[in-house]
């Protein structure tokens, strides 16, 4: 383990997210707030970081064990510092609970713990948001994308932080492929936000939907959330950007190539696209005459399943007052998530077809145990050692979900609520059921159970490894 | 695909079952029923065996296809034919409803779909428990055990039809296998039998609660199951026969052979045990005050843990009113079943040890990709090709799992019902919660859900393959 490469690494994470917490601060200067539990954080973490800077590595390179252990270790202190403004400035006087809200915000969770969002200062607010917009796409993904790497293999990094089984670079260079998926990123946010702004949503507002859709995390700045605007337009352009983030990035990659074609020839993007228009349209007649007839239905059930697909949980409409059917499928898309490479969290669509494929072949297997059969993802052959590793992820997230609940019951809040909490903290989506429903917050869990759910964000943002891998001793090792 | 050896096999599960049929049409003399439901069914199995073992293959050899077909066939034709006696008794006069309760029966579920149970004829309650027995422990083992098998690699059937990861035989020839684990398996339930008489029981009563007790089946001849009795001696007996009859059957032949000690270290049987007891005492805890204190509680927690976990579903206590963690713990464990080679439904314990042991391996190949290790069950190392369909049939499981509640749920029912109706047939368990709570029933449910439930029961009971593989084309082909 190297271990001054990773001081080193930890330095640069905490010396810039000091420099991005300068924004918030500004936002409290325009509407006349303080500023100063923004600065006096920025200059907490700028010295700690500088501290950690002093170390020079020996070694500049860094294997998979260095880039899970970067990666889990930055998204933890990131989450404790990045909780300090809001006791500061007495928006969340308790710490877990900032630390909670915090952890929601950059693992793009979106799940509140607050009694009422539209009491917070601003640059609360913008500072809640900017976290959703900074872990969408990568904490240190960003980094790459702005400081200059040194040291090679830095490509472990990204896959220990970008979503999906396989992790692979767009251009040769690992720094330059962080700044397109960061160019393509912000190009696409700025342009929400513009298309909020003509549906007449205030400038300010207009931001932190913009970030909230673009990390698929769904902190809002309205207790009512989208449904606040109550606006059809607002609506659709809501729908189609959380579909639109939760797709791979490569595939925008490709259409910037003049690829557009190809990309849109990819397996994973039909079967996300056909089962959020499956969803929807049986939903929507699930409904019956909730909101008039089919087609006005249609409205809310596309908003909602591209909400939970995208594992964003922005809400129009109370899904827990919805059928039996209408829920329960929104909970089993809990599970499920967006697309691989995209900012959404979940099992992935990727993974979910390598599942479903590997059952094909262990079923032939079973007829005939000496043949040998493939099966191919996107057109290439998928590798036995990307099978196993799907299938143990798959395990790992069911063990997460099942030990999560057993902790959470011990609360005593309703099965639902219990059970829902968990997988909305574990795929990063917000919303549950019941308590924990669109109209509801997480306030009334333990300090305990407010832990749990915190580590399991993390878990599910991070894809379990980095953050188990803390865990293990054999990490430590020398 | 041996069309002509599959039809001998399938006339010889007709006739053998059909034989098997008369004793129930004894019991109607003995109670003074009338004889004729069961005589008539006899006549009409016997004629269609006799048509069928007509077929004489030109070669005796069967392959791994043609296990699952004969063993998924046999399940399906037997809970067709198994539910005549109940229509033309009366006793259950639609047909769908008579066919959810044998297929209940045969797969050792034990949910039961009736308006009242003790209002059914005598023989229909010994008929459908007689069905846990011969479900327990295997249709096809039993027929092994009783005839005498042409054609060799007869242990394709068994390993169909026996649950677990892995399925060997315990003396060289397959048939002496069948005989003796039969041996066991009646030698235990006639024990029970005695210890229950010995409790005050009446005879008829300890027959049908030691067959649903033996098949981890849990149909009783009570409305309120062993409730009905509130005695400590019969709810220990029950308890403790319910855990040994979740326990892998190797393990008593391994003690027949005065190999008690090499038993003893079962790594499965540890486990199970040591769940079996943390869940006990951990929901005694929980349990608070609600049957006087710590220890009163222990009988009530231990009988429904040893219930759930070896799949029967007998039940003392309404556990639909416990609290959360209670109720939630007994429904993870509804996922876990009991140990392979058991007469118990589920994931069984020794694929849940090997899916924990592939995270641990999953875990090390992540730090070092280059690196090679092993992991062991039971003292020998595991293959990967075990790794690999144990993780698939988890995959699996849950698919089903998902699917069949997408499917129960447009019947509108509450969240809870819905997903405890699917994971109890499915685990071949019964009881759930809310509506199909201890104290409740499958009377409510559409016939859509039924047979899905049904399907689902023989999926559990014949781990997916057996009946998958009828769905398939490829099994079809010459």
């Amino acid at each position: 383990m190297n271990y001054r490469m990773i001081a080193q690494l930890l330095g640069k994470v905490l010396c810039t997210i000091a420099a991005v917490l300068l924004l918030p601060a500004i936002i409290c200067l325009l509407y006349g707030e303080s500023p100063f539990p923004f600065l006096a954080v920025t200059l907490m973490m700028a010295a700690c970081g500088a501290v950690l800077l002093r170390f020079r590595p020996k070694l500049q390179k860094i294997y998979a064990a260095e880039g899970f252990v970067v990666v889990g270790l930055s998204w933890i202190l990131l989450s404790l510092f990045g909780a300090l403004p809001f006791v500061l400035s007495g928006d969340i006087p308790n710490y877990i609970d900032a630390v909670f809200e915090t952890v929601s915000g950059f693992t793009t969770t979106g799940a509140s713990n607050l009694p009422d969002v539209e009491a917070l200062s601003r640059g609360a607010v913008f500072w809640r948001s900017l976290t959703h917009f900074l872990g969408g796409m990568g904490v240190l993904v960003f980094i790459m994308a702005v400081l200059p790497m040194s040291g090679s293999r830095s490509i472990h990094i990204m896959r220990a932080e970008v979503p999906g089984p396989i992790v692979g670079k767009l251009v040769p260079s690992a720094r330059k492929t962080a700044m397109l998926l960061y160019g393509i990123y912000i190009a696409m946010t700025v342009l929400e936000m513009i298309l909020l702004i003509c549906g007449g949503m205030s400038v300010f507002d207009s931001v932190i939907h913009a970030f909230g859709t673009a990390g698929t995390g769904g902190f809002s700045s309205r207790a009512l959330s989208i449904g606040y605007y109550d606006s059809a337009y607002i609506d659709a352009v809501v729908t189609i950007f959380m579909i639109l983030f939760g797709v791979n990035f490569n595939l925008y990659y490709l259409i910037l190539l003049g690829k557009g074609l190809e990309a849109l020839k990819s397996e994973e993007l039909h079967w996300y696209l056909g089962v959020v228009v499956f969803s929807a349209v049986s939903i929507a007649l699930n409904l019956g005459r909730a909101y008039g007839d089919f087609f006005h239905n249609l409205r809310y059930s596309f908003f909602q399943v591209a909400s939970i697909i995208s594992t964003t949980g922005y809400g129009t409409a109370d899904f827990n007052l919805w059928p039996t059917y209408s829920k329960w499928l929104l909970v089993l898309l809990m599970f499920f998530g967006a697309c691989a490479g995209s900012t959404g969290g979940g099992l992935k669509f990727s993974r979910i077809l390598i599942l479903g494929k590997s059952i094909r072949l262990e079923l032939r297997k079973q007829l005939r145990p000496h043949s040998v059969s493939i099966e191919r993802l996107e057109g290439k052959p998928i590798g036995e050692a990307t099978i196993h590793s799907t299938l143990v992820f798959f395990a790992c997230y069911l063990f997460l979900f099942f030990l999560g609940t057993v902790i959470v019951s011990t609360d005593g809040l309703d099965l639902t609520t219990t059970f829902t909490s968990v997988v909305a903290c574990l795929s990063n989506i917000g919303p549950g059921l019941e308590l924990v429903g669109p109209m509801g917050s997480y306030i009334m869990f333990s300090p305990l159970s407010k832990i749990v759910l915190s580590l399991l964000m993390l878990l599910g943002r991070l894809e379990i490894f980095p953050i188990l891998m803390l865990f293990s001793p054999r990490v430590w090792k020398k």
